[in-house]
C-alpha cells in the first residue's frame, strides 16, 4: 500500500482526536488535524525531508530538522506524542542507512579505549555550556518533584537527598560515586551526611571542574575524584551510587558492571542504580534510537528493567525497591528546555545553529518518550547479598520539604 | 572424596561461627558446633536419615522429619540457616528421585483441570484448620508490620491498607482480586475504601467460606466471590489485586496470565501483584524445591524478578513501583508458628502427627528461606499502559498506625 505523508498524519489524527496541529507541506498544501485551532505547526520545506520523515523515523526527523529543511512552531510535545506512535517507529530505512548504523554501533562499543571517546563527546562541550541551562549543583540526571511546581534547584537537591535517604547514609561511611559528573551527589552527601566520597568520571572537563570544586568548597579531606573508568576502579565501600551514568554501559558490558559493583562493595552494603531504562518488549533487540545514538551518545543503550535486574540477581545483588520517575525525568526536561531557549542566543554564538537544533530535538525528543513513549527512569535500590537489618517500611525515604540549596 | 555427615557439619561451622548446635547420630556420637551452648539439637535417628538428608536436601531432610528419623530441638531456624547453604541445596539427588520429581512435575502441571485439584490439596484441608492459626480476616499471606512488635492482627489489615493505597482506590471503583481466598482483601476494599469488589478463587471451602462472609457482613452490593479459574474470567476492572496467588500459575503459564491482566484492567488501571519471588539466578532452571512442590504445593512454581517484569512488558504492563517485603513474611511466619503450636494438639486431633510434622517442617523452612535463603516477597505495582495521572511521590502509600480490625 502507497504510504503517504498525508495518509500517515490523517491516520495518526484518528487515533489522538485530543491533538490539533498543522502540516504545512513543500507543495504549499497545508493538513490539519483536531477539531480546535492548531497547537503546533510542522513546517517541511522539502518533499525529501517529508520522505526520510516516514522512511527513516527519527533519524530522517532528526536529520532535516538540523538542516533546517523541517520547522516547528508551537508545542513541540504534542507533535512528538504523534512521533512515538509505533507507526512512525516502524519505519523502513534503508539498507545503505542500516548498514551505516551497524557500522556506527560497532564502532561505538564500549571498550576501555572508546568508552573515553564517546563520554567526552557528549560532556565536553565546555562547563560553561552546562552551566546556561543546569542547576547550580550542575546535575546532568534527573529531578526529584515533590510537586511540579518545585523550582528545578530544589528538585536536584530533593534527588540527592531522596538517593542519601534510601541509601541509609551513615556520618563517615565510604561512598563510590560512578559518573560523578560535575560532583553534585559527592558534595551533598559530604555536607549532609558527612559521608566520604569517591567519584569517578571520563570526562576531561567534569573532572577538571570537579577537582576544582572540592578544593574551592574546602571538602579535600572527604572527597575524591579520578578520571577513571568503571572497570580499572578498586576498593570496598559501604555504599554505591550511579547517577545517569549505566546508560553510557552498553548492553554488551551489564554483566561486567554488576560484577564490579559487587566487588566494589562490602558484604550487606547498599547501592541505588539511577538509569533510565525501557519495561517494553517491542524492539528488545534493537540497538536504540538511531539518531540520538548517531548525534547524542554515542554507545549509548538503554537497559531492559528486566536484564538489568537479572543482571543483579545473577551477581548477588538483591533488589529491595525500585522507584520509576518517568514523570520526574519529563518535569526536569521542561526546565532544562526553558533555560536553554532563554540562553540560546549565547550558546548559538558559542556553537553553531546546528548545534542549537540538535540540542532542542534532542530535549524535546527525551521529554515526549518519558511522557508518551517508551523511557522510564528507574531508581533500584539493591544490597550485596542478605541486609537483614534494613528497615521494614520506606518511612525514612520520605524527603520533607524546604531542602535549601547549596551554593 | 568421601562426604560423610560429620565433615559437612563441621564445614557449615566453619562458615557460620555464629551458629551453636549439636548433631546427635545414630551411633550415640555428637557433633557440636560453635564455641557456646547448643541452642538447636538434630537428632538423627539412623545412617540411613543422615544419608539420605546429604544426597537429597530438602526432599530426604523433609521426609525424614514427616517419618519421625529426624527430630529437632530448640530453635529450628538457626538449624535451617545452615540448610540454605549451598553445601546442602548441591544435592546428588539420585536419577531415580529425579524421574519421580519430574513425572510429579508434568502431572501438576496448570492446566485449567489440574490447577483446581492443586489448589484443594492445600487450601481445602478445612477452614476449621486455617482459622486455629491464621488473623481473624484470614490472610493466608505475608503481612506489613510497621513495627516488629506489630500483631499479626493489625499486621494484616495493614497490608491490606497499603494494596489500597498503592492502588488509589476510590469509592465506587470495581476492583479485580484473583486468588481471593477467604475474602479478607475483598471485605477491607469494600468497607474502608467504599469498592466494587470481585474475588475468584479455585477453593471450594474457600468459596463457600467467602460468599457465608459477604452474606453475613452484609456486603452484597459490593462484593461478589466466584469458584473461577483466573483464565475463565471476563470483563474489565478499574483496579487488579492478587495476593499470594502467583505462586500458583507455574512458569508455563506466565505470559497467558499477564495477557489476562492486560485484558482485565481498564486503559490507564492499576494493578497490584503481591507475591513470592526469587532474585537469584542461582538454579533458574530448577523447579523449586522438590519437597515443596511435592507435600506443598503442587505445580507452584517461585518466580523470578525479572521474568515478572519481562512479561508485564511484553504485555504492556508498566511497572511503577517495587517493594520487597521478605523480612515482613519471616515475621507474618514468626507468627503463624507461633500460633499453630499453641494449637497443635487440636491439630493432631483434626489431622495426624505427620500432617502436623509436615506444616511444622513447611513453616520453618519457608521462614528460614525468606531471612537467610533465596525467597523474596515484592510487591509490584504496575499501570496498563501509561498512567499521567499518579502521584509523584510515594507519600500517599505510607500506611499510618491504629487502623483496627475488622471483626
Amino acid at each position: 500500500m502507497l504510504k503517504t505523508f498525508e495518509d500517515v498524519v490523517l491516520a495518526l489524527a484518528h487515533c489522538y482526536p485530543e491533538v490539533n496541529g498543522a502540516f504545512r507541506l513543500w507543495n504549499g498544501r497545508t493538513v490539519t488535524i483536531g477539531n480546535h485551532p492548531p497547537c503546533f505547526t510542522l513546517h517541511l520545506h522539502s518533499e525529501q525531508a517529508a520522505r526520510r520523515l516516514l522512511r527513516e523515523g527519527s533519524l530522517g526527523f532528526g536529520e532535516e530538522y538540523m538542516a533546517g529543511t523541517i520547522d516547528i512552531e508551537g508545542d513541540i510535545q504534542q507533535l512528538l506524542r504523534l512521533g512515538m506512535d509505533r507507526r512512525f517507529r516502524d519505519t523502513c530505512i534503508p539498507v545503505s542507512t542500516k548498514a551505516r548504523i551497524f557500522l556506527e554501533h560497532l564502532r561505538s562499543l564500549n571498550t576501555i579505549h572508546q568508552s573515553r571517546t564517546n563520554i567526552s563527546s557528549h560532556y565536553d562541550h565546555g562547563n560553561d555550556f552546562y552551566q546556561l541551562w543546569l542547576d547550580t549543583s550542575l546535575a546532568y540526571s534527573c529531578a526529584y518533584f515533590r510537586t511540579p511546581q518545585d523550582s528545578l534547584e530544589a528538585a536536584q537537591q530533593q534527588k540527592y537527598e531522596l538517593i542519601c535517604r534510601k541509601l541509609r547514609l551513615q556520618p563517615g561511611e565510604t561512598l563510590l560515586d560512578i559518573g560523578c559528573g560535575w560532583g553534585g551527589m559527592m558534595v551533598y552527601a559530604a555536607r549532609h551526611y558527612q559521608a566520604h566520597v569517591r567519584g569517578i568520571t571520563l570526562s576531561e572537563q567534569q573532572y577538571e571542574y570537579t577537582r576544582e570544586r572540592i578544593r574551592r568548597e574546602g571538602l579535600g579531606n572527604q572527597l575524591e575524584v579520578r578520571l577513571q573508568d568503571y572497570r580499572d576502579t578498586e576498593g570496598q565501600f559501604d555504599k554505591f551510587v550511579s547517577i545517569g551514568m549505566f546508560e553510557h554501559v552498553g548492553k554488551k558490558f551489564i554483566p561486567t558492571y554488576m560484577q564490579k559493583v559487587h566487588a566494589l562493595l562490602k558484604p550487606g552494603g547498599l547501592g541505588l542504580l539511577h538509569t533510565i531504562g525501557k519495561d517494553n518488549g517491542i524492539g528488545k533487540n534493537d540497538r536504540g534510537d538511531p539518531w540520538i545514538s548517531r548525534y547524542i551518545f554515542p554507545g549509548g543503550y538503554i537497559p531492559l528493567l528486566d536484564e538489568i535486574l537479572r543482571a543483579m540477581g545473577n551477581r548477588d545483588l538483591v533488589a529491595l525497591d525500585m522507584e520509576n520517575l518517568r514523570l520526574h525525568y519529563a518535569l526536569t526536561l521542561g526546565h532544562w528546555i526553558h533555560r536553554f531557549e532563554q540562553q540560546v542566543d549565547r550558546i548559538q554564538a558559542m556553537t553553531d545553529e546546528s548545534f542549537v537544533r540538535m540540542w532542542r530535538i534532542y530535549f524535546h525528543y527525551c521529554q515526549a518518550t518519558f511522557q508518551w513513549g517508551q523511557t522510564r527512569l528507574y531508581q533500584i535500590l539493591f544490597s550485596k547479598g542478605l541486609q537483614n537489618d534494613y528497615p521494614l517500611t520506606r518511612n525514612h525515604m520520605q524527603v520533607a520539604g524546604n531542602i535549601t540549596e547549596n551554593p
